[in-house]
């Protein structure tokens, strides 16, 4: 019993002719959602978004744009399609779609290719891989627009592989309750400001949506308790500006989840080490959009050389 | 135009009541490469060997065992369950099958997990995984038998990935000719002993195969001149005692490639790291199956964090 944590992303964000994204009916949201086949499990809103709590991970709509990410085999391309289909191009001011490297991409329904396939039949737009095959690596597609992203347009994701420690054990063990995962990953510390959104899967699994403001967190983990930290994934993203937010969230999650691998994708922020447990830089990369997005993408393995344990079939 | 160079690899022992596996007729390897996909190209024998150079690697055939290696699509389990059928599950007396990691794993034909079954309709047998799936890993089916494997029984295989430098690109270059490829891989020097076969591929690919008496060399290349060095792959393996070799193999088909990363599986050998470039080894692992093979594996990648360049697509 396999389950792909790694996400697919999509954020669009409309042309100023559109309506107001937030004052669509839910069932058009839901309708876009069970494109990707899946579904809306639960809701949080104030005054600038709403955020959902998703069978596959999380959506969060403000007035003029929505981002989306949807783990397993879920087929995210398709909920792009049907938004792009429902509100025409010309509404579109950009249209963003990423995959991450999967654990088993065999296992997926369709391939970047094949998405970039279906989008570029909509809209023109750029498709490049940042990373060796091999190694991870980051897909990522950006429509052709005039759009010009704001300096303080900014988010971050952290990605972390092969969970270890206390906390990993707990999380792979028999029974764990919403309200414990919430007290031992110190969601109240770390994320004061925020209304917060969890949910626990069953049999395994946790996500978390925050919302305060403008601002979002949202978290989800993939702990895989059959094969223990076989294929563990624990994804982390937020639009804060981390260098001015109190809490230094990348370094306490990389200390809660201790993974053997992380990789951080930042736009326009700087993608700081500082407090980053001791690591190997395996790669990093970096390009810019024309639209002024400043994309930095970064892979990291713990220090030590990993005693491989093999895995029977 | 993507060619996947990592390799499937089979080694089948016969039994003692087996046939003379060099007594079957050509028509029989013939049939048993096509149903891997693949075709005959060559043939260098001697007294105790027939090496084969394949349109998709190579296989070698002792009186009592052969070894097939393909790479690209080839379904190389399809070869397997046709000796199998062919000559019987009592003749024999080990059926070991191995995929590496591959580039663009849904791009083929069938998983690991899909060939072990086909295997295990016929032979029971232990599978299994060594290497997190978002990294350098390697599948071993190993078939359940009383086989013992003699010490001496060694083997080794090198594998590189993203070759770079001047060899890379004369060999990601418009034009090249097969003894020019010869000369600039030093094969005299590496092999004095060996007699060899080599295949230049249109439009890019170099295959050799070497005999010495029982013992063999193979040497593939996918230099991928369309993406750079974007998934260019190297494999070399051998039966040699590396240790009692006097030309540092390893060492110098490194220096010569100049891999951004590599990785060595070593049957009963020690893995020796001497003379390699500065790396950081990122895992390792080791098994010893019933038969008392001590299989090593061991995933390298060069010093500095890499710089990625976004490849569009």
């Amino acid at each position: 019993m396999f389950f792909e944590g790694s996400e697919k992303k999509l954020e669009i964000i409309v042309a100023a002719s559109a309506p107001n994204l937030r004052e669509l009916d839910v069932s058009f949201w839901s309708a876009l959602v069970n494109c990707a086949h899946a579904e809306i499990l639960s809701q949080l809103s104030n005054a600038d978004c709403d955020a959902y709590l998703l069978s596959e991970s999380s959506l969060f709509v403000w007035h003029d744009r929505f981002v989306m990410l949807t783990c397993g085999n879920s087929t995210l391309v398709d909920a792009a399609c049907y938004f792009i289909d429902a509100l025409g191009v010309p509404a579109m001011a950009l249209v963003s779609y990423q995959r991450k490297n999967e654990y088993q991409a065999h296992l997926q329904t369709t391939s970047f290719a094949d998405d970039v396939g279906k989008l570029r039949q909509r809209i023109a737009g750029k498709a490049m891989r940042v990373g060796h095959l091999d190694s991870h690596h980051h897909y990522f597609f950006c429509s052709d627009s005039d759009y010009r992203a704001p300096k303080d347009d900014q988010s971050c994701e952290l990605l972390m592989y092969h969970i270890r420690g206390e906390l990993a054990d707990y999380l792979n063990g028999g029974s764990q309750s919403k309200a414990e995962i919430c007290a031992a990953l110190e969601l109240n510390d770390l994320f004061p400001d925020f209304e917060l959104d969890a949910h626990l899967f069953d049999p395994s699994g946790f996500s978390m949506n925050g919302l305060w403001g403008k601002y979002y967190v949202t978290l989800h983990i993939t702990p895989q308790s059959e094969n223990a930290c076989a294929s563990s994934y624990v994804s982390f993203e937020t639009n804060l500006d981390l260098a001015q937010y109190p809490q230094q969230l990348l370094r306490r999650l990389l200390a809660l989840f201790s993974p053997v691998s992380w990789d951080t994708i930042g736009f326009n922020i700087n993608d700081s080490t500082q407090g980053f447990p001791a690591h190997l830089c395996l790669g990093r990369g970096s390009l810019t959009t024309e639209q002024g997005y400043d994309i930095r993408f970064s892979h990291y393995q713990q220090l030590d050389a990993e005693v491989l344990i093999p895995e029977f079939m």
